[in-house]
Order: structure tokens, then sequence, then C-alpha cells
């Protein structure tokens, strides 16, 4: 008998939790992992791009294409799911910088999402043809970064 | 005359920081950091096909073919650079799980990759095709995960 009520208040407990506020499960918290990590890969792969244009490291064209090409596709993934009401930097202070510009202008985001694809498109078919190539697509990539940071992202 | 001293001395740390210990510049540390958003980024597409597959949530078609997708462009892209010798959990300790075992039988981590690869793009094919396809193409992505989480990847 006390183990089945033991049982019931575990039920109850988990009923309670998967009722309660949004917050409990961590599925914000998830999505905002997600998209921080889709972020990183951008900065990995940029990070690489950059150093060359700056002459930090040698140009070398299969990894600027390969780099380039990695963008491209991350920035073309279906973003589904990253981007939940409630997940911008008022509601989960600390965890994220992502401001409620986001979803009170919707879809202007897109716009800009849209803009780094394409920046990102445009760069993965020249970062190959050599350095001045390189330094001629990656500057719009870096201008739609800054763009959707500048309206999007607060300050750290 | 000063100045020119002072952007000498600029270079001249530069270099030797450029030639220090490899751990100085932090570039294992971000090669794991970038592995790790990869991995984030498989978990977080195999999460929602997972909790289709499972029931957890009900399948929507558009949804799964769009993050299996997302997983077949993932697996595909290139990982230069975020595999460096030194980046594994002995030399790192505590910051990876990634065994010294990648790099002593290298590229049998490579064959581990590309099974996943191949998964991941037959599973991205199906995935749209109502729930008894993605449960069909799911598993071999699973047993390709931890195909090489087994052998490559030390336990928690």
């Amino acid at each position: 008998m006390r183990k089945v009520s033991f049982a019931l208040a575990g039920a109850v407990l988990v009923a309670t939790l998967a009722a309660g506020p949004v917050l409990a499960d961590g599925h914000l918290e998830k999505a905002v992992e997600a998209r921080n990590a889709q972020m990183s890969l951008y900065a990995w792969n940029l990070g690489m791009l950059g150093g060359m244009a700056k002459g930090a490291v040698e140009y070398d064209a299969d990894k600027a294409k390969a780099a380039a090409s990695n963008l491209a596709a991350l920035t073309a993934l279906s973003q589904q799911g990253m981007w939940p009401e409630g997940s911008d930097n008022f509601a989960l202070e600390g965890k994220t910088r992502a401001l409620p510009e986001i979803w009170t202008t919707y879809p202007a985001v897109s716009e800009k999402g849209k803009d780094l694809e394409t920046a990102a498109a445009r760069l993965a078919e020249v970062a190959g043809n050599g350095l001045d190539a390189l330094k001629g697509g990656i500057g719009d990539v870096g201008k739609a970064c800054g763009a959707c940071h500048k309206q999007f992202r607060a300050p750290k």
C-alpha cells in the first residue's frame, strides 16, 4: 500500500512538472543551446576564412572552399524549433542575448537570415578561387552577421 | 623611433605567442568547442526525429524531412581542424571525452563517420514518407552514433 502511494505521488509530481511553467522541462534552454551551437559553427568556419583573408593564416584553396561550403550549408539548414516564443533575453535573463525584437518584428529576422544565406552561398562559389576572390566575398557575409546582431542581439 | 620599437615589440610578442606552447592560444579548446557544437546539432535534430519515432511527439512529415535533411547536411560537413592532435581526453582532461584511440587508430574513426553520413543520407530520403519510413531509417543512424561512441568516446 505504501509503495503504491509513493508511485502515485511520483506520478503526480511528474504530471505537475509536465503541466507546470514552460521552463520546467528546459525546452527553451535546449533551443538556445541548439542555436548557439549553430552560431558556434558559423564562427568556427568564418574564423578560418577570416584568418586567411587577414593574412593571419596562409591561404589554402581547398580549406577555404571547404570552410565556405560548410558555412553555406549551415546557413541553409532549417532552424525549426530553435526560436520558440519565450526564449528571448528578457524571459531567459543571462542565458541568451536574443532580443525580444526577434519575435515582435517577425518575420524581419528571416530577411536577415536570407541575406546571410545568400552571401554565404556566393562566398562558397568563389572562396577556392584565390585569396582575392575570398576577400571579395567575405565582406558581405560579415555585413550580414553584423546587420542581424546589431538589430536583434543584445551587447555583451 | 619609440613608435617603431613598440611596433617591433608587438610583432615579437605575436611571434612568440604563435611559436609558444600549443595550448597558449586555446586553439585545442576551440576545436573541442566546434566539434561539440556539431554533436549538439546532431542531437538536436535526432532528438526531434527520435521523439516522433517513439511517439512522444506527433509525426509531421515536413518537420521530419527538415530535421533529417539537416542531419544529413551536418554529417556531410567538412570537420577540418576540429580534431587536432593533443585534443583527446588524456591531454585535455575534463574538457572532452574523445579517446586517444581516435588518433592512434586513425583513419578508423573516419569509417565510422562515413557510416553515419550514409545512414543519415538514407534517413533524409525517407523521413518524410510516413512514420513507418522514419522508424525504418532511424535505427541505422542510432547504430552509427553508438558504434563510434563505444569505440572512441569515454563514458561520462
